[in-house]
């Protein structure tokens, strides 16, 4: 059988060292076994999230870590600014909307950034400080687009508000640097960047944020980050940990650490560059411009004429190649492919040739080879640079 | 090293095979992989929970699944009665006091089962029917105290409200009816009996308590059952699924098949009496009485001057043998050893085979091999019956 090439915007692919950790015996989450482990995790975890803050691990897919942040910052009534450029930043709306909060809304067409600039406007006029945070999205998984978010973090400083990043698809994968850009509050999930299977929401939470929880008291018995902070101390959490996921997460952070934050920055960046070369060399349509374009997911416009779900089909039942289609509004128009965890130069140029090839059988008009082509040249540059 | 023998009221080992099925590379949780694992699971837990029943799995703890119930059948300001007779029932009235819901409480001392009685003379007195809800504990994993659920179903049937069952640590070793007693909510993890690592919730939703859910509104964006349910069709989740615990449910639920419903509900109750019976040939005394002793967690006084640090420690480091201490106000009184799950008569003897040794080192007076001895006649005379 043809073994898959995962290329989604996550789960990404598990590496075997991260399959065979979970193999581990159970352990008492009341004992030392779990201690060491927490605290082994927790150091690593820091390095990525690049802080020296508090961090929840929460039993819970990336929305509970998005949940979490607005029930323990925010209460019902309270103003809240939301950077929309996509499925992901309305998702974080839509949370805050049942929870009633109010929210204020900057948008951009799906596609493009949040300039820094619509976040600053509303800010500055917000003389009597209402806004008791701002939620962006690092980089957009609907869209892959990346925010300018060291700007953002500058804007958003002039005011109190508290700045809460969804980093789902962008942390260990694009840099983010928590404590050198003054950032309160990042959410991450273990199934993307960190190479680790879906279960786990991982947050930070700065002192001043914790400032913010303690005065609003949270009305979540689970989300409740106070009780984890408790136990922190005691390397245990409250309620029973997804003990399997920490020992895979134990793992990926030390594969993490072996190839280092910066290189692993570069490869994505390679690995963006090699993917937006090769689908211009099919001719094809790339949704977000180069200035905004993620490093870790790249949404590619479906050629006129091509149905992206057929192109789906044979890029997986012919080449075991496994892409996302569009979310919301751009399904149909575009299909999205990961690149971003445990995936390597040689993956893409996998991805590209059955790219180049579904296409060609669909009846799309480019020169057989192009895309192959041109990114083995990206690669090969870089590979010279060095 | 010694190998240690995990014998805790949860997380539970969790069985060689099942390790091995998390082995699984990642698949995509939109795709026809995922489809059909979800479908075999759905199978499979159906039994377990004797249902047919919608089914809802989140990526959770326990307390996720119970809190879900809280938000998904309740409003701040509701009414709704609770079972309190341990640290999980009052867990309930944590979750639903923090989320504003009028609590009415019927308790029992911790180490006796709350009686049928009291619940229905609080539903008779509820002539306006203004309480919603009642929540019950079907195995009190503090306690080790099993509820007359089947009568308890019973007397809330005179009543419109809606019956929430907390069965993380009963369900798939005691027996529990869900459809032939007609239970509207069953709420489980998978790290008890189920001999899945800790990571998923998993309820059980019936079409009265459909109705309820659809009136209250759920304000919960993750809790959101009514997202999931939308989404069965087509054997997805609404947000990424812990995909690695779901290969192992699958592997799990396999077990249960081979091995049969009524025989793992049989070899607790053995279990459970191998346990009972060795204490007491030891003059240990049992914090519950026989008429509600769980069939998966016994809670054992710990002897006048022996510290229950002491013996844990003792078991541990000599034995490799895991038990449980007490919980909040049996903190220092009690220990706890848990017999569910992935647990055979052999591990029961040799737990008493350490708890007999560690006695004697830490002073007690006793004969030594008593309980072995005591256990091993009650494994022998079940045998000759069968």
């Amino acid at each position: 059988m043809q073994e898959k090439t995962l290329m989604l915007p996550g789960p990404t692919p598990v590496p075997p060292r991260v399959l065979r950790a979970m193999g581990t015996p159970m352990i008492n989450h009341r004992g030392v076994d779990f201690s060491t482990l927490f605290t082994e995790v927790e150091a690593g975890l820091k390095d990525v999230f690049q802080t020296n803050n508090d961090l929840v691990i929460l039993p819970a897919a990336g929305s509970g870590g998005m949940e979490s942040a607005v029930v323990n910052l925010l209460s019902p009534g309270d103003k809240a600014l939301f950077a929309v450029m996509g499925v992901f930043g309305q998702r974080f709306v839509d949370i805050a909307t049942g929870y009633r909060v109010e929210p204020l809304v900057v948008e951009a067409p799906w596609g493009e950034a949040v300039k820094p600039e619509q976040i600053q406007e509303k800010l500055a006029a917000d003389k009597d400080h209402e806004i008791k945070a701002v939620f962006v999205t690092h980089n957009e998984t609907s869209t892959g687009v990346t925010l300018d978010l060291e700007r953002v973090t500058q804007v958003v400083q002039e005011h109190p508000a508290i700045l809460v990043v969804d980093a789902v698809s962008s942390l260990g994968a694009i840099d983010l640097k928590t404590d050198a850009w003054g950032i309160d509050v990042v959410v991450t999930g273990s199934q993307k960047a960190l190479m680790v299977p879906p279960g786990l929401a991982l947050v930070s939470v700065s002192q001043r944020a914790w400032e913010v929880v303690r005065e609003n008291g949270c009305c979540s018995y689970y989300w409740n980050w106070e009780a984890y902070r408790k136990l922190t101390e005691k390397k245990q959490t409250p309620y029973t940990p997804a003990v399997t996921l920490w020992f895979a997460l134990r793992e990926a952070l030390t594969m993490i650490r072996e190839e280092g934050l910066k290189q692993i920055f570069e490869r994505h960046a390679l690995m963006a560059e090699m993917v937006r070369t090769g689908a211009r060399a099919l001719g094809l349509d790339l949704l977000a411009g180069d200035a905004v374009a993620s490093n870790t997911i790249t949404a590619v416009r479906s050629p006129a004429g091509i149905n992206v779900k057929d192109l789906r089909r044979c890029l997986e039942a012919v080449y075991g190649v496994v892409v996302a289609g569009g979310q919301k509004k751009l399904a149909g128009e575009v299909f999205r492919i990961g690149h971003l965890g445990y995936v390597f130069p040689n993956d893409i140029i996998n991805v590209l040739n059955a790219l180049d090839l579904c296409l060609l059988d669909l009846g799309h008009d480019h020169e057989a080879g192009a895309a192959v082509k041109a990114a083995g040249e990206v690669l090969k540059r870089r590979g010279k640079e060095k």
